[in-house]
Order: C-alpha cells, then structure tokens, then sequence
C-alpha cells in the first residue's frame, strides 16, 4: 500500500520501519531532514514536505510531538487531502483538539483516527506498542492492518479524541507507577538494603509493575538513556492536566507527579528517559 | 512439626491453616479468641494463652497488627523460650524494633526472623505470599520448610530487620502503584470512556501492574470488600514515614499516600480494602 509517513524522531523512525519491512511502499517526511534520511536505507522515499507524503497516499500518518505540530502538519496537508484516504493521527495531543483536526479532516473527505502509543522506543522497534484508537468503528477496522504491523494490543476505545483520552489516563498510569519504583528503590537504598534483591523480592507480588520491572534496573544503575523522555512525559503530563481542569478533577497524584517530571526537566534532564524522575528524586528527598 | 501461632486474624488464620494442611501440628492463640476457635475445625489446637501456643514448640509464628502488639507478645513468651527454638514474626512493624526484639529472643536462646509478607488475604488463603525475611543465613535455611506452604517467593533480605525494610520499601510501590491506577480509572471515567475497556487496553503496557490488573476492577465495580484493610495500609505507612525520617528521606508521592490512606480512613473506610482510597479521591477530586 501507499503510505504517507510524517514525523520520524524517536518513535516514528522505527515505526515506519515496520511498515516498509511489512511490504509497503512509504514516502517519509520529517522537520529535521536527517532524522528522515536513514530511512532512505529501508526502502523509504525521502520528501521535503509534509504534503508530498500524503498527497495520493492510501493512508497518512502523522507521528509528531504536540498538538500544534499536528494542527500545523494538517493545516499543510488539508488540501492534498482526498476522499477515502485515511489520517491516522499516532502523536499523543489534546483530546479536545484531536476531535475539531478530526472533523477538519473528515470535511476534506478523508477518514480520520487518533491512535495515541505507549511502549517507548523498545516497543515501537519491536512492533509491540499498546495503541488506542479513537474514530469510527468502520475506519478502526478498515486500519487495523496497517497498524498490527506496530502493536500488540491495539484497541478500539470509541469516537474521535477517545484514543487520546485513553492515551492521557494510561501516562496517569504510568508516571505514578514510576514514581512507585523510584521511591521504593530510593528507600531500600538508604535502608541499607540491596536494591537490585529488593527488586527480586517483591516485584512478582503486589508491587510489581511494568516500571518496576523494566525501569528499575536502570534506576539502580542510574543509567539514564532514554526509551521515551522527561520532555514528551512532561508534555503528556500538562495534557493530563488541561483535560482534568476541563473535567472538573483534582488528582493529587498526577500533579505531583506533573511538578516531579517539571522539576527533572529543570535539573537538566529533559532528553534523558522518564526514569531520570529518580534522579530528581535522590537531588530533593535525601536530606543529607 | 510442633508449631505455635500467635495471630489469627485475616492474614493469620489462613497462613496457619496452610501449616495444618502441610501436616503440623499448630496450637493458636489470638487476643480475640472467637478467630482462633475456627481453627479447630481443621485441627489446630486452641490455647488461651500466647505462652502455651510457644512453650515446647519448636517454631513459633507471630502475625499480629502493629509494633506494641509484637512487642506484648514477646514478652509474654520470653520466659517459656528455649535454645533451638525458631521464632519467626511475620507481622509488619518498624525495622528499629524489630532488630531489639531480634536481640531479645537471641538472649533467651531463640533464633529469631523478621518475615513479613505481601498479597493480601488471597496470597495467605492460596499460599502465594511474597516473603522477605531478615536475621542469619542460617537460621533463614532452617525455617525455610516452615515457610515454604505460606509463599511463592521467599527471599532472604539480610540480618535482623531486613525483611520489615524491604517490606516498607514493598508498601511504597503498593501505595503508589494503587493511585496510578484509581487516578487512571477516575480521569478515564470522568471523560466519558469505559474504565473496564481502558484497563484492556493499557494493562498489559506500561501502565500495567498488579494493582491495575487486580484492584482495578475492583475500583471500577466499587467492591471495597477487604483484601488488605485501610487500617492497615495507613499503619504500614506510618512505619515508612517513621523509617524515612530517621533515613533523612523526604519522600512526596509516600506523603501523598500516607495522607490519601488517612483521608480514605477518616471518611469511614478503614475496614474496606486498600482499592476504598479509590472511594477518597471520588470525593476529593470531582469537584462538580
């Protein structure tokens, strides 16, 4: 199939990788045009703008890191836009904002999903990404296939912008359960105990946790190199918060943990992986 | 074997019942004697003193609520203790008391383990329990056979107070891990999905743990029947704020818990299950 592929930084790269090495012909853009070029290597068609990848394309994807870069990628691709062509939007935005790019898209004629990922770098290589799919139940099952070749669980969650709403409550999720491992692992340390043993011990039981599992031996070892960063964290942190001031919640939780990835990105982290929120951690929290 | 059990509560009567089914002979004793007679339907002999549970036999097991109870406990054996005897406390309490009981059953002649567990009422009935163990080596190999009907994973932490530190450092990443998912249920709730729906979708991601995948649904039907009692949880805590202080650890997401256990307790929940601070947040984060 055609395929139409904008935004190639450290997710997008290896995920149209996938759809070339699944047989389709994909022509890629990227701002940064480097960032695009290694892909010439797999087969890519390299383009200098957004609306010659999607121009004729059986469908588009958009992969790029905040809602006013995908609301500029479809302001330019709009009038290349077709009836029959599908936009699947797999960047984490607004929920809000994804639903008025949605009827933009579906006024031009094109069929529109939100497909928001979890699963960081090493997901997006290994075609193992959680996607969550907002749209019409027609449109989710016509690009199912084009999205197998990516994910594991790829699910249907309801009409536009419920992907990314979807996409919001799994990083409430997953920022909390980081903070569960770092100061769990933070305290066995000062504890006197051995942390990579405490790990062991109770990470089968009732505290385990995809974080702790796969981000706790890092912590420990404070290696900081990223599978997705405190940057796009703190980014899908502050759409956690737009949304919940909309929807009249007050999460404790998600704002701490808002101010902690903030206070990260302030100590310099901010192109380190999320699990640098430890290191943040030891800088505030040991008193010594 | 000859055991003595201490504590028959939620936890304990059914621990002491998997040693019965392992074919010892267990004589209970618990300060509210109606939760020890209904051991006796599976063979236990009930004693009305927590002396005559520990006199002659050769382990002792004490699963009692909090630090002073441990403590009356063993002052309350100490003079029946003899060399050999194994004394193992499976309760939670504070790893500084614990290591000066360690020191007194030591001076009677007793060999001494802290042997907390995690998994809640189903880890003790299915004998599933995560145990983390502190005191010698030697003494953590013989008891080993003892432990081996109540656990899945037994791991030995280290000496005297060991295991009460890793099991904080296993309440802290419980605690936390529990809020990301009650917040994750209540934004995915409260912008119009269905929670049920978005727990398959993100559970076996990231955002995945056993506190989604087992308290999750809980969350969701609002079934607060016990597992682990608030009560409980915001002592564990208690304990944690104790030993962090004394660490110089300033802990904020182990604040923020502690406080949301007590507010959830305050709020008439202390009897539910540790999901009920799910209850908390419905009345402190919705403001509509």
């Amino acid at each position: 199939m055609e395929i139409g592929w904008i935004g190639t930084g450290i997710m997008g790269a290896p995920m149209a990788r996938r759809l070339l090495r699944a047989g389709h012909r994909v022509r890629v853009f990227n701002r940064t045009p480097e960032k695009a070029r290694v892909l010439a290597a797999d087969g890519a068609t390299v383009v200098a703008d957004a609306v010659e990848a999607a121009r004729g394309a059986a469908a588009v994807f958009i992969m790029a890191p905040d809602t006013p870069d995908v609301e500029s990628v479809v302001t330019r691709i709009e009038p290349a836009l077709e009836r029959g062509q599908l936009v699947i939007d797999m960047s984490t935005i607004a929920p809000e904002a994804e639903r008025a790019i949605a009827a933009r898209c579906a006024a031009a004629g094109a069929s529109y999903l939100d497909a928001p990922v979890s699963g960081g770098e090493g997901g997006a290589i290994e075609g193992t990404l959680t996607i969550m799919v907002g749209g019409e139940a027609e449109v989710f099952e016509r690009a199912r296939p084009l999205l197998e070749p990516l994910g594991r669980r790829i699910t249907h969650m309801g009409p536009a912008g419920a992907g990314q709403a979807t996409k919001l409550a799994n990083q409430i999720a997953v920022a909390l359960a980081l903070e569960a491992a770092a100061e769990a692992i933070l305290f066995a340390r000062e504890s006197g105990l051995d942390p990579a043993r405490v790990l062991e011990a109770i990470g089968a039981g009732a505290a385990g946790s995809w974080q702790l599992a796969n981000l706790g031996p890092k912590i420990i070892a404070r290696d900081y190199r990223p599978g997705f960063f405190i940057k796009l964290m703190r980014k899908d942190l502050r759409l956690v918060e737009e949304a919940a001031e909309r929807n009249r919640l007050a999460l404790p939780g998600l704002k701490l943990m808002a101010s902690m990835f903030n206070t990260a990105g302030a100590l310099g982290h901010d192109l380190d992986g999320t699990q640098a929120v430890a290191a943040a951690l030891d800088r505030l929290a040991v008193l010594k």
